[in-house]
Protein backbone atom coordinates (compact mmCIF):
# COMPACT_ATOMS: atom_id res chain seq x y z
CA UNK A 1 0.00 0.00 0.00
CA UNK A 2 3.03 2.27 0.91
CA UNK A 3 3.98 1.94 -2.64
CA UNK A 4 3.71 2.81 -6.35
CA UNK A 5 1.17 5.22 -7.10
CA UNK A 6 -0.82 7.26 -3.96
CA UNK A 7 -3.51 9.72 -5.94
CA UNK A 8 -4.48 12.80 -3.99
CA UNK A 9 -7.50 13.68 -5.15
CA UNK A 10 -9.34 17.33 -4.70
CA UNK A 11 -12.16 18.11 -2.14
CA UNK A 12 -13.83 20.54 -4.43
CA UNK A 13 -17.23 22.95 -2.37
CA UNK A 14 -19.53 23.73 -4.48
CA UNK A 15 -20.61 27.30 -2.68
CA UNK A 16 -19.80 26.62 1.12
CA UNK A 17 -20.27 22.92 0.67
CA UNK A 18 -18.35 19.81 0.22
CA UNK A 19 -19.25 18.72 -3.78
CA UNK A 20 -19.17 15.22 -2.62
CA UNK A 21 -20.49 13.61 -6.28
CA UNK A 22 -17.24 15.37 -7.19
CA UNK A 23 -15.14 13.79 -4.88
CA UNK A 24 -16.82 10.74 -5.92
CA UNK A 25 -15.60 11.62 -9.62
CA UNK A 26 -11.89 12.07 -8.87
CA UNK A 27 -11.67 9.33 -6.51
CA UNK A 28 -13.37 6.35 -9.38
CA UNK A 29 -11.85 7.81 -12.04
CA UNK A 30 -8.21 7.82 -9.88
CA UNK A 31 -8.81 3.92 -8.75
CA UNK A 32 -10.03 2.81 -12.38
CA UNK A 33 -6.95 4.39 -13.69
CA UNK A 34 -4.70 1.72 -11.35
CA UNK A 35 -3.39 3.77 -8.93
CA UNK A 36 -2.06 1.83 -5.97
CA UNK A 37 -3.70 4.13 -3.33
CA UNK A 38 -5.69 7.18 -2.66
CA UNK A 39 -4.50 10.03 0.17
CA UNK A 40 -7.78 11.46 0.69
CA UNK A 41 -7.94 14.69 2.66
CA UNK A 42 -4.59 15.37 2.08
CA UNK A 43 -3.23 18.81 1.68
CA UNK A 44 -4.56 19.06 -2.21
CA UNK A 45 -8.05 17.64 -0.27
CA UNK A 46 -8.49 20.68 1.81
CA UNK A 47 -8.63 18.95 5.51
CA UNK A 48 -7.36 21.82 7.10
CA UNK A 49 -10.84 23.97 6.00
CA UNK A 50 -13.02 21.42 6.55
CA UNK A 51 -15.47 20.74 9.62
CA UNK A 52 -15.33 16.90 11.10
CA UNK A 53 -18.42 15.99 9.77
CA UNK A 54 -17.17 17.20 6.09
CA UNK A 55 -14.53 15.30 6.84
CA UNK A 56 -16.46 12.44 7.71
CA UNK A 57 -18.66 12.79 4.70
CA UNK A 58 -15.83 13.44 1.93
CA UNK A 59 -14.10 10.06 3.27
CA UNK A 60 -17.42 7.71 3.02
CA UNK A 61 -18.18 9.02 -0.33
CA UNK A 62 -14.35 8.28 -1.22
CA UNK A 63 -13.88 4.97 0.56
CA UNK A 64 -17.21 4.11 -1.35
CA UNK A 65 -16.20 5.20 -4.76
CA UNK A 66 -12.61 3.76 -4.21
CA UNK A 67 -13.68 -0.15 -4.73
CA UNK A 68 -10.51 -1.91 -3.70
CA UNK A 69 -7.82 0.61 -3.92
CA UNK A 70 -6.73 1.21 0.04
CA UNK A 71 -7.71 4.95 1.26
CA UNK A 72 -5.05 6.51 3.42
CA UNK A 73 -6.69 9.29 5.18
CA UNK A 74 -5.85 13.16 6.70
CA UNK A 75 -6.38 13.28 10.04
CA UNK A 76 -4.11 16.66 10.94
CA UNK A 77 -5.53 19.34 13.30
CA UNK A 78 -3.85 21.92 15.45
CA UNK A 79 -4.75 19.73 19.05
CA UNK A 80 -4.24 16.15 19.83
CA UNK A 81 -7.91 16.01 21.12
CA UNK A 82 -9.03 16.47 17.77
CA UNK A 83 -6.21 14.69 16.01
CA UNK A 84 -7.20 11.17 18.31
CA UNK A 85 -11.34 11.66 17.03
CA UNK A 86 -10.62 12.47 13.46
CA UNK A 87 -8.26 8.84 13.75
CA UNK A 88 -11.60 6.98 15.31
CA UNK A 89 -13.76 8.58 12.51
CA UNK A 90 -11.12 7.58 9.66
CA UNK A 91 -11.01 4.36 10.87
CA UNK A 92 -15.08 3.74 11.45
CA UNK A 93 -15.39 4.85 8.02
CA UNK A 94 -12.81 2.19 6.56
CA UNK A 95 -9.91 4.25 6.31
CA UNK A 96 -6.56 1.65 5.28
CA UNK A 97 -4.08 4.27 7.12
CA UNK A 98 -3.99 7.62 8.40
CA UNK A 99 -2.11 10.52 6.91
CA UNK A 100 -0.76 12.74 9.31
CA UNK A 101 0.99 16.37 9.74
CA UNK A 102 2.18 18.19 12.17
CA UNK A 103 -0.22 20.96 12.11
CA UNK A 104 0.57 23.87 14.20
CA UNK A 105 -0.33 27.37 15.66
CA UNK A 106 2.82 27.70 17.77
CA UNK A 107 5.73 26.75 16.68
CA UNK A 108 6.15 23.11 17.95
CA UNK A 109 9.26 21.53 19.52
CA UNK A 110 10.30 17.79 18.51
CA UNK A 111 9.58 16.35 21.75
CA UNK A 112 5.74 17.79 21.26
CA UNK A 113 5.94 16.09 17.44
CA UNK A 114 7.26 12.99 18.90
CA UNK A 115 4.82 12.87 21.73
CA UNK A 116 1.73 13.63 19.01
CA UNK A 117 2.79 10.57 16.87
CA UNK A 118 3.57 8.59 19.88
CA UNK A 119 -0.24 9.16 20.95
CA UNK A 120 -2.00 8.55 17.92
CA UNK A 121 -0.14 5.33 17.03
CA UNK A 122 -0.31 3.86 20.26
CA UNK A 123 -4.03 4.72 20.03
CA UNK A 124 -5.15 3.98 16.52
CA UNK A 125 -4.63 0.20 14.67
CA UNK A 126 -4.34 2.10 11.39
CA UNK A 127 -0.89 2.27 10.14
CA UNK A 128 0.31 6.31 10.22
CA UNK A 129 1.95 8.14 7.51
CA UNK A 130 4.56 10.51 8.31
CA UNK A 131 3.16 14.10 6.36
CA UNK A 132 6.21 16.31 6.83
CA UNK A 133 4.99 19.38 4.76
CA UNK A 134 7.17 22.36 5.85
CA UNK A 135 5.28 24.47 3.87
CA UNK A 136 1.63 23.74 5.46
CA UNK A 137 2.72 23.65 9.34
CA UNK A 138 5.53 25.72 9.41
CA UNK A 139 7.27 22.83 11.29
CA UNK A 140 10.69 21.46 9.72
CA UNK A 141 11.56 17.98 10.66
CA UNK A 142 15.21 16.84 11.16
CA UNK A 143 16.42 13.20 9.95
CA UNK A 144 17.23 12.75 13.76
CA UNK A 145 13.18 13.35 14.36
CA UNK A 146 12.34 11.20 11.37
CA UNK A 147 14.66 8.48 12.54
CA UNK A 148 13.48 8.82 16.20
CA UNK A 149 9.15 9.06 15.08
CA UNK A 150 9.96 5.88 12.18
CA UNK A 151 11.07 3.63 15.30
CA UNK A 152 7.55 4.12 17.01
CA UNK A 153 5.82 0.86 16.18
CA UNK A 154 2.51 1.88 13.56
CA UNK A 155 4.88 4.45 11.74
CA UNK A 156 4.73 2.42 8.05
CA UNK A 157 5.59 5.69 6.08
CA UNK A 158 7.27 8.92 5.65
CA UNK A 159 5.88 11.35 2.96
CA UNK A 160 8.70 14.17 2.18
CA UNK A 161 8.61 17.26 0.68
CA UNK A 162 10.75 17.95 -2.53
CA UNK A 163 14.54 18.03 -1.88
CA UNK A 164 15.87 21.49 -3.19
CA UNK A 165 19.37 20.34 -3.93
CA UNK A 166 20.22 16.33 -4.88
CA UNK A 167 17.26 14.56 -5.01
CA UNK A 168 19.02 11.30 -4.93
CA UNK A 169 21.83 12.11 -2.22
CA UNK A 170 18.57 13.48 0.25
CA UNK A 171 17.29 10.49 -0.42
CA UNK A 172 19.92 8.09 0.56
CA UNK A 173 20.54 10.10 3.68
CA UNK A 174 17.45 9.87 5.15
CA UNK A 175 16.96 5.99 3.35
CA UNK A 176 20.04 5.21 5.71
CA UNK A 177 18.46 6.79 8.83
CA UNK A 178 15.48 5.01 8.58
CA UNK A 179 14.53 1.46 10.15
CA UNK A 180 14.35 -0.86 7.37
CA UNK A 181 10.76 -1.42 5.92
CA UNK A 182 9.77 2.09 6.45
CA UNK A 183 8.05 3.09 3.15
CA UNK A 184 9.94 6.83 2.15
CA UNK A 185 7.31 8.85 -0.05
CA UNK A 186 8.18 11.92 -2.30
CA UNK A 187 5.81 14.72 -2.48
CA UNK A 188 6.80 17.71 -4.73
CA UNK A 189 5.48 16.35 -8.19
CA UNK A 190 8.26 17.51 -10.24
CA UNK A 191 10.98 15.38 -8.70
CA UNK A 192 8.79 12.72 -8.35
CA UNK A 193 10.62 10.96 -11.29
CA UNK A 194 13.24 11.42 -10.07
CA UNK A 195 12.65 10.33 -6.57
CA UNK A 196 11.24 6.93 -7.62
CA UNK A 197 14.38 6.20 -9.70
CA UNK A 198 16.41 7.13 -6.42
CA UNK A 199 14.86 4.37 -4.53
CA UNK A 200 11.50 6.27 -3.09
CA UNK A 201 9.13 3.49 -2.83
CA UNK A 202 6.23 6.05 -3.24
CA UNK A 203 4.99 8.99 -4.58
CA UNK A 204 2.31 10.89 -2.96
CA UNK A 205 0.59 12.26 -5.97
CA UNK A 206 -1.16 15.98 -6.38
CA UNK A 207 -1.45 15.67 -10.31
CA UNK A 208 -2.03 12.05 -9.44
CA UNK A 209 -5.18 12.99 -8.47
CA UNK A 210 -6.17 14.84 -11.57
CA UNK A 211 -4.40 13.70 -14.21
CA UNK A 212 -4.21 9.89 -12.87
CA UNK A 213 -3.22 7.70 -15.92
CA UNK A 214 0.09 10.48 -16.63
CA UNK A 215 1.15 10.34 -13.23
CA UNK A 216 0.98 6.42 -13.33
CA UNK A 217 2.76 5.88 -16.83
CA UNK A 218 5.63 7.41 -14.46
CA UNK A 219 5.65 4.98 -11.98
CA UNK A 220 4.85 2.33 -14.50
CA UNK A 221 8.47 3.17 -16.34
CA UNK A 222 10.24 3.09 -13.14
CA UNK A 223 9.00 -0.31 -11.78
CA UNK A 224 10.18 -1.92 -15.10
CA UNK A 225 13.37 -0.17 -15.01
CA UNK A 226 13.23 2.45 -17.65
CA UNK A 227 14.43 5.40 -15.63
CA UNK A 228 15.18 7.71 -18.81
CA UNK A 229 11.44 7.55 -19.91
CA UNK A 230 9.96 8.07 -16.59
CA UNK A 231 12.52 11.32 -16.59
CA UNK A 232 10.99 11.96 -20.38
CA UNK A 233 7.42 11.82 -19.38
CA UNK A 234 7.97 13.88 -16.36
CA UNK A 235 9.71 16.33 -18.30
CA UNK A 236 7.22 16.48 -21.26
CA UNK A 237 4.53 17.97 -17.90
CA UNK A 238 7.16 20.83 -17.02
CA UNK A 239 4.41 23.58 -17.96
CA UNK A 240 2.17 22.08 -15.36
CA UNK A 241 5.23 21.78 -12.75
CA UNK A 242 6.47 25.27 -13.74
CA UNK A 243 3.25 26.42 -12.90
CA UNK A 244 3.04 24.31 -9.25
CA UNK A 245 6.04 25.50 -8.08
CA UNK A 246 5.02 29.35 -9.24
CA UNK A 247 1.68 29.45 -7.75
CA UNK A 248 1.47 26.35 -5.67
CA UNK A 249 0.19 22.62 -6.40
CA UNK A 250 -3.39 23.10 -4.92
CA UNK A 251 -4.33 26.36 -6.74
CA UNK A 252 -3.35 25.03 -9.95
CA UNK A 253 -4.22 21.15 -9.81
CA UNK A 254 -7.92 22.86 -9.16
CA UNK A 255 -8.02 25.02 -11.94
CA UNK A 256 -6.65 22.73 -13.51
CA UNK A 257 -9.42 19.96 -12.66
CA UNK A 258 -11.76 23.01 -13.63
CA UNK A 259 -10.45 23.45 -16.99
CA UNK A 260 -10.86 19.58 -18.09
CA UNK A 261 -14.46 20.05 -16.22
CA UNK A 262 -14.32 17.41 -13.37
CA UNK A 263 -15.11 20.22 -10.52
CA UNK A 264 -16.82 22.96 -10.44
CA UNK A 265 -16.17 26.77 -10.87
CA UNK A 266 -14.37 28.78 -7.75
CA UNK A 267 -14.21 25.46 -5.35
CA UNK A 268 -11.62 26.37 -2.86
CA UNK A 269 -12.51 27.62 0.78
CA UNK A 270 -11.99 30.92 1.27
CA UNK A 271 -10.33 32.72 1.72
CA UNK A 272 -8.51 30.77 -0.71
CA UNK A 273 -8.67 32.01 -4.47
CA UNK A 274 -8.24 30.35 -7.39
CA UNK A 275 -5.32 31.36 -9.72
CA UNK A 276 -5.62 34.89 -10.87
CA UNK A 277 -6.19 35.31 -14.40
CA UNK A 278 -2.30 35.57 -15.82
CA UNK A 279 -2.09 32.00 -14.18
CA UNK A 280 -5.24 30.71 -15.86
CA UNK A 281 -4.54 31.87 -19.35
CA UNK A 282 -0.95 29.90 -18.32
CA UNK A 283 -2.84 26.90 -17.39
CA UNK A 284 -4.96 26.89 -20.60
CA UNK A 285 -2.10 27.28 -22.69
CA UNK A 286 -0.52 24.40 -20.84
CA UNK A 287 -3.33 22.32 -21.27
CA UNK A 288 -3.57 22.95 -24.90
CA UNK A 289 0.23 22.30 -25.62
CA UNK A 290 0.06 18.99 -23.42
CA UNK A 291 -3.18 17.96 -25.40
CA UNK A 292 -4.70 17.35 -22.09
CA UNK A 293 -8.35 16.00 -21.74
CA UNK A 294 -10.63 14.68 -18.93
CA UNK B 1 -10.32 50.74 23.63
CA UNK B 2 -7.50 50.54 21.45
CA UNK B 3 -5.27 52.39 23.34
CA UNK B 4 -3.26 51.83 26.73
CA UNK B 5 -2.96 48.20 28.03
CA UNK B 6 -4.60 45.37 26.46
CA UNK B 7 -3.83 42.46 28.51
CA UNK B 8 -4.31 38.77 26.96
CA UNK B 9 -5.49 36.05 29.92
CA UNK B 10 -4.24 32.56 29.23
CA UNK B 11 -7.00 29.93 28.56
CA UNK B 12 -5.86 26.86 30.62
CA UNK B 13 -6.89 23.88 30.57
CA UNK B 14 -7.73 21.33 33.35
CA UNK B 15 -7.44 17.62 32.01
CA UNK B 16 -8.78 18.47 28.28
CA UNK B 17 -11.62 20.51 29.59
CA UNK B 18 -11.01 24.45 29.39
CA UNK B 19 -11.01 25.84 32.94
CA UNK B 20 -13.65 28.33 33.35
CA UNK B 21 -13.33 29.37 36.57
CA UNK B 22 -9.33 30.06 35.76
CA UNK B 23 -10.69 32.42 32.84
CA UNK B 24 -12.48 34.36 34.86
CA UNK B 25 -10.17 34.74 37.92
CA UNK B 26 -7.43 35.94 35.46
CA UNK B 27 -9.88 38.20 33.78
CA UNK B 28 -11.13 39.58 36.94
CA UNK B 29 -7.39 40.08 38.21
CA UNK B 30 -6.40 42.08 35.25
CA UNK B 31 -9.74 44.24 35.44
CA UNK B 32 -9.13 45.17 38.77
CA UNK B 33 -5.54 46.14 37.73
CA UNK B 34 -7.39 48.76 35.40
CA UNK B 35 -6.05 47.43 32.61
CA UNK B 36 -8.27 49.58 29.45
CA UNK B 37 -9.13 45.91 27.75
CA UNK B 38 -8.44 42.68 27.71
CA UNK B 39 -7.67 40.43 24.37
CA UNK B 40 -9.56 37.31 25.40
CA UNK B 41 -8.44 34.30 23.23
CA UNK B 42 -6.00 35.71 21.69
CA UNK B 43 -2.64 33.48 20.97
CA UNK B 44 -1.76 33.44 24.53
CA UNK B 45 -5.60 32.39 24.97
CA UNK B 46 -5.06 29.46 22.94
CA UNK B 47 -8.17 30.38 20.73
CA UNK B 48 -6.75 27.99 17.56
CA UNK B 49 -6.88 25.04 19.79
CA UNK B 50 -10.02 25.18 20.89
CA UNK B 51 -14.10 24.13 19.41
CA UNK B 52 -16.52 26.43 18.46
CA UNK B 53 -18.09 25.80 21.51
CA UNK B 54 -15.25 25.96 23.76
CA UNK B 55 -14.63 29.28 22.40
CA UNK B 56 -17.83 31.05 23.24
CA UNK B 57 -18.18 29.18 27.19
CA UNK B 58 -14.78 31.21 27.59
CA UNK B 59 -15.86 34.30 26.01
CA UNK B 60 -19.00 34.60 27.81
CA UNK B 61 -17.16 33.81 31.37
CA UNK B 62 -14.43 36.24 30.39
CA UNK B 63 -17.01 38.80 29.21
CA UNK B 64 -19.11 38.16 32.43
CA UNK B 65 -15.63 38.76 34.60
CA UNK B 66 -14.37 41.31 32.73
CA UNK B 67 -17.33 44.08 34.33
CA UNK B 68 -17.22 47.38 32.10
CA UNK B 69 -13.97 46.43 31.05
CA UNK B 70 -14.32 46.17 27.00
CA UNK B 71 -13.05 42.61 25.44
CA UNK B 72 -12.02 42.07 22.08
CA UNK B 73 -12.60 38.59 21.27
CA UNK B 74 -10.06 36.74 18.98
CA UNK B 75 -12.27 34.95 16.04
CA UNK B 76 -8.78 33.43 13.53
CA UNK B 77 -9.46 30.43 11.78
CA UNK B 78 -8.25 29.09 8.56
CA UNK B 79 -11.48 29.33 6.90
CA UNK B 80 -13.76 32.23 6.05
CA UNK B 81 -16.68 30.74 6.81
CA UNK B 82 -15.88 29.59 10.35
CA UNK B 83 -14.26 33.32 10.80
CA UNK B 84 -17.57 34.62 10.19
CA UNK B 85 -19.84 32.00 12.56
CA UNK B 86 -17.13 32.86 15.43
CA UNK B 87 -17.63 36.61 15.07
CA UNK B 88 -21.63 36.34 15.05
CA UNK B 89 -20.79 34.03 18.48
CA UNK B 90 -18.43 36.77 19.47
CA UNK B 91 -20.61 39.61 18.47
CA UNK B 92 -24.01 37.43 20.78
CA UNK B 93 -22.10 37.07 23.40
CA UNK B 94 -20.94 41.19 23.91
CA UNK B 95 -17.61 41.29 22.83
CA UNK B 96 -16.64 45.22 22.15
CA UNK B 97 -13.98 44.28 19.27
CA UNK B 98 -13.09 41.52 17.22
CA UNK B 99 -9.27 40.36 16.66
CA UNK B 100 -8.47 38.39 13.49
CA UNK B 101 -5.46 36.92 12.51
CA UNK B 102 -4.72 35.57 8.79
CA UNK B 103 -4.40 32.33 10.23
CA UNK B 104 -2.93 29.69 6.99
CA UNK B 105 -2.27 26.00 6.27
CA UNK B 106 -2.11 26.69 2.60
CA UNK B 107 0.11 29.93 2.14
CA UNK B 108 -2.28 33.17 1.41
CA UNK B 109 -1.48 35.72 -0.83
CA UNK B 110 -1.79 39.30 -0.11
CA UNK B 111 -5.27 39.66 -2.35
CA UNK B 112 -6.71 36.58 -0.20
CA UNK B 113 -5.69 38.37 3.05
CA UNK B 114 -7.28 41.66 1.86
CA UNK B 115 -10.61 39.63 0.73
CA UNK B 116 -10.67 37.96 4.32
CA UNK B 117 -10.42 41.71 6.05
CA UNK B 118 -13.18 42.76 3.83
CA UNK B 119 -15.68 40.05 4.12
CA UNK B 120 -15.37 39.78 7.81
CA UNK B 121 -15.81 44.17 8.21
CA UNK B 122 -18.66 43.99 6.35
CA UNK B 123 -20.19 41.57 8.02
CA UNK B 124 -19.72 42.57 11.79
CA UNK B 125 -20.67 45.52 13.30
CA UNK B 126 -18.06 45.57 15.63
CA UNK B 127 -14.50 46.59 15.01
CA UNK B 128 -11.37 44.93 13.96
CA UNK B 129 -8.17 44.45 14.61
CA UNK B 130 -5.81 43.25 12.35
CA UNK B 131 -3.87 40.48 14.36
CA UNK B 132 -0.50 40.34 12.25
CA UNK B 133 1.68 37.79 13.87
CA UNK B 134 3.99 35.79 11.28
CA UNK B 135 5.35 32.73 13.75
CA UNK B 136 2.32 31.38 14.13
CA UNK B 137 -0.14 32.23 10.72
CA UNK B 138 3.19 31.96 8.55
CA UNK B 139 1.58 35.06 6.53
CA UNK B 140 3.76 38.48 6.60
CA UNK B 141 2.35 41.79 6.02
CA UNK B 142 3.98 43.97 3.66
CA UNK B 143 3.32 47.62 4.82
CA UNK B 144 1.39 48.26 1.81
CA UNK B 145 -1.01 45.59 2.38
CA UNK B 146 -1.10 47.01 5.96
CA UNK B 147 -2.54 50.46 4.34
CA UNK B 148 -4.96 49.21 2.31
CA UNK B 149 -6.33 46.76 5.00
CA UNK B 150 -6.26 49.74 7.00
CA UNK B 151 -8.29 51.72 4.92
CA UNK B 152 -11.37 49.11 4.94
CA UNK B 153 -14.05 50.61 7.34
CA UNK B 154 -14.24 48.94 10.34
CA UNK B 155 -10.71 48.29 10.63
CA UNK B 156 -10.01 49.88 14.28
CA UNK B 157 -6.05 48.66 14.63
CA UNK B 158 -3.65 47.01 14.18
CA UNK B 159 -1.59 44.58 16.53
CA UNK B 160 2.24 44.26 15.00
CA UNK B 161 5.52 41.69 16.04
CA UNK B 162 7.84 43.27 17.63
CA UNK B 163 10.74 44.64 15.26
CA UNK B 164 13.92 43.22 14.47
CA UNK B 165 15.48 46.36 14.50
CA UNK B 166 15.46 50.04 15.18
CA UNK B 167 11.86 50.13 16.97
CA UNK B 168 11.16 54.07 16.97
CA UNK B 169 11.94 54.13 13.38
CA UNK B 170 9.59 51.07 12.30
CA UNK B 171 6.79 52.65 13.90
CA UNK B 172 7.43 55.64 12.40
CA UNK B 173 7.54 54.10 9.09
CA UNK B 174 4.46 52.08 10.01
CA UNK B 175 2.34 55.31 10.89
CA UNK B 176 2.95 57.39 8.17
CA UNK B 177 1.59 54.85 5.86
CA UNK B 178 -1.51 54.22 7.87
CA UNK B 179 -4.70 56.14 7.98
CA UNK B 180 -5.45 58.91 10.47
CA UNK B 181 -7.04 57.49 13.74
CA UNK B 182 -6.16 53.58 13.30
CA UNK B 183 -4.64 52.31 16.44
CA UNK B 184 -0.96 50.70 16.28
CA UNK B 185 -0.67 48.59 18.82
CA UNK B 186 2.46 46.83 19.69
CA UNK B 187 3.04 43.06 20.67
CA UNK B 188 6.56 41.36 21.92
CA UNK B 189 6.58 42.55 25.39
CA UNK B 190 10.26 43.13 25.63
CA UNK B 191 9.99 46.10 23.21
CA UNK B 192 6.28 47.40 24.49
CA UNK B 193 7.84 50.17 26.14
CA UNK B 194 10.56 51.91 23.87
CA UNK B 195 7.11 51.17 21.32
CA UNK B 196 4.65 52.82 23.27
CA UNK B 197 7.24 55.44 23.55
CA UNK B 198 7.67 55.92 20.22
CA UNK B 199 4.49 56.38 19.52
CA UNK B 200 2.43 53.02 19.70
CA UNK B 201 -1.13 53.26 21.12
CA UNK B 202 -1.96 50.37 22.78
CA UNK B 203 0.14 47.00 24.15
CA UNK B 204 -1.91 44.11 22.99
CA UNK B 205 0.37 42.33 25.95
CA UNK B 206 0.76 39.09 27.02
CA UNK B 207 2.08 39.56 30.40
CA UNK B 208 -0.78 41.89 31.44
CA UNK B 209 -2.64 38.43 31.49
CA UNK B 210 -0.83 37.56 34.83
CA UNK B 211 0.86 40.17 35.53
CA UNK B 212 -1.56 43.23 35.06
CA UNK B 213 0.16 45.58 37.80
CA UNK B 214 3.56 45.48 36.61
CA UNK B 215 2.42 46.11 32.93
CA UNK B 216 0.01 48.64 33.70
CA UNK B 217 3.10 50.41 35.93
CA UNK B 218 5.08 50.69 32.55
CA UNK B 219 1.56 52.04 30.61
CA UNK B 220 1.34 54.60 32.98
CA UNK B 221 5.26 55.91 33.27
CA UNK B 222 4.68 56.01 29.53
CA UNK B 223 0.91 58.02 29.71
CA UNK B 224 2.87 60.59 32.20
CA UNK B 225 5.75 61.19 29.91
CA UNK B 226 8.16 59.41 32.09
CA UNK B 227 9.51 57.31 29.51
CA UNK B 228 12.72 56.69 31.56
CA UNK B 229 11.18 55.34 34.09
CA UNK B 230 8.86 52.78 31.62
CA UNK B 231 12.42 51.67 30.10
CA UNK B 232 13.18 50.96 33.22
CA UNK B 233 10.67 49.02 34.76
CA UNK B 234 11.18 47.10 31.23
CA UNK B 235 14.92 46.34 31.72
CA UNK B 236 13.65 44.97 35.45
CA UNK B 237 11.75 42.34 33.93
CA UNK B 238 14.15 41.07 31.65
CA UNK B 239 15.03 37.87 32.90
CA UNK B 240 11.07 36.95 31.61
CA UNK B 241 11.52 39.04 28.39
CA UNK B 242 15.03 36.34 28.48
CA UNK B 243 12.98 33.65 28.54
CA UNK B 244 9.61 34.61 26.52
CA UNK B 245 12.30 35.07 23.45
CA UNK B 246 14.25 31.67 24.32
CA UNK B 247 10.89 29.50 25.07
CA UNK B 248 7.78 31.40 23.24
CA UNK B 249 5.58 33.74 25.42
CA UNK B 250 2.67 31.17 25.85
CA UNK B 251 4.86 28.56 27.51
CA UNK B 252 6.62 30.83 29.43
CA UNK B 253 3.57 32.99 30.49
CA UNK B 254 1.55 29.34 31.44
CA UNK B 255 4.48 27.95 33.55
CA UNK B 256 4.37 31.87 35.19
CA UNK B 257 0.62 31.61 36.16
CA UNK B 258 1.45 28.07 37.23
CA UNK B 259 4.19 29.22 39.54
CA UNK B 260 2.03 31.67 40.71
CA UNK B 261 -1.12 29.61 41.56
CA UNK B 262 -3.41 31.10 39.01
CA UNK B 263 -3.86 28.06 37.02
CA UNK B 264 -3.68 24.86 37.22
CA UNK B 265 -0.66 22.29 36.67
CA UNK B 266 -0.50 21.09 32.41
CA UNK B 267 -2.59 23.81 31.33
CA UNK B 268 -1.75 23.58 27.35
CA UNK B 269 -3.38 21.67 24.93
CA UNK B 270 -1.24 18.72 23.36
CA UNK B 271 0.65 18.39 21.89
CA UNK B 272 2.07 21.36 23.53
CA UNK B 273 3.93 21.05 26.50
CA UNK B 274 5.06 23.21 29.42
CA UNK B 275 8.36 24.84 29.67
CA UNK B 276 10.89 21.58 30.15
CA UNK B 277 13.26 21.13 33.28
CA UNK B 278 15.61 23.70 32.59
CA UNK B 279 13.01 26.54 30.94
CA UNK B 280 11.05 25.61 34.50
CA UNK B 281 14.32 26.26 36.79
CA UNK B 282 15.12 29.85 35.04
CA UNK B 283 11.93 30.79 35.13
CA UNK B 284 11.50 29.64 39.41
CA UNK B 285 14.87 31.78 39.60
CA UNK B 286 13.22 34.77 37.87
CA UNK B 287 10.05 34.75 39.91
CA UNK B 288 12.09 34.98 43.11
CA UNK B 289 14.83 37.02 41.71
CA UNK B 290 11.69 39.91 40.94
CA UNK B 291 9.68 39.01 44.14
CA UNK B 292 6.61 37.85 41.85
CA UNK B 293 3.86 36.88 43.95
CA UNK B 294 0.04 36.04 42.42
Amino acid sequence: MFDGLSAFPLTPLNGEDVDLKAVAGLVSRAALAGVDSLGVLGSTGNYAYLSREERRAVLEAAIDAAGDVPVLAGVGAVRTRDVLTLAGDAQSAGATALLLAPVSYQRLTDDEVFGLYERVAAETDLPVVVYDNPGTTGFTFSDDLHARIARIPGIASIKIPPPTADVSARIGTLRSRLPQGTSLGISGDWVAAEALAAGCNVWYSVIGGVLPIQAKTIVDHVRAGRTGEALEESARLEPLWTLFRAYGSLRVVSGLAEELGLIPASALPLPLHGLDSEGREKLARAVRELGLEA
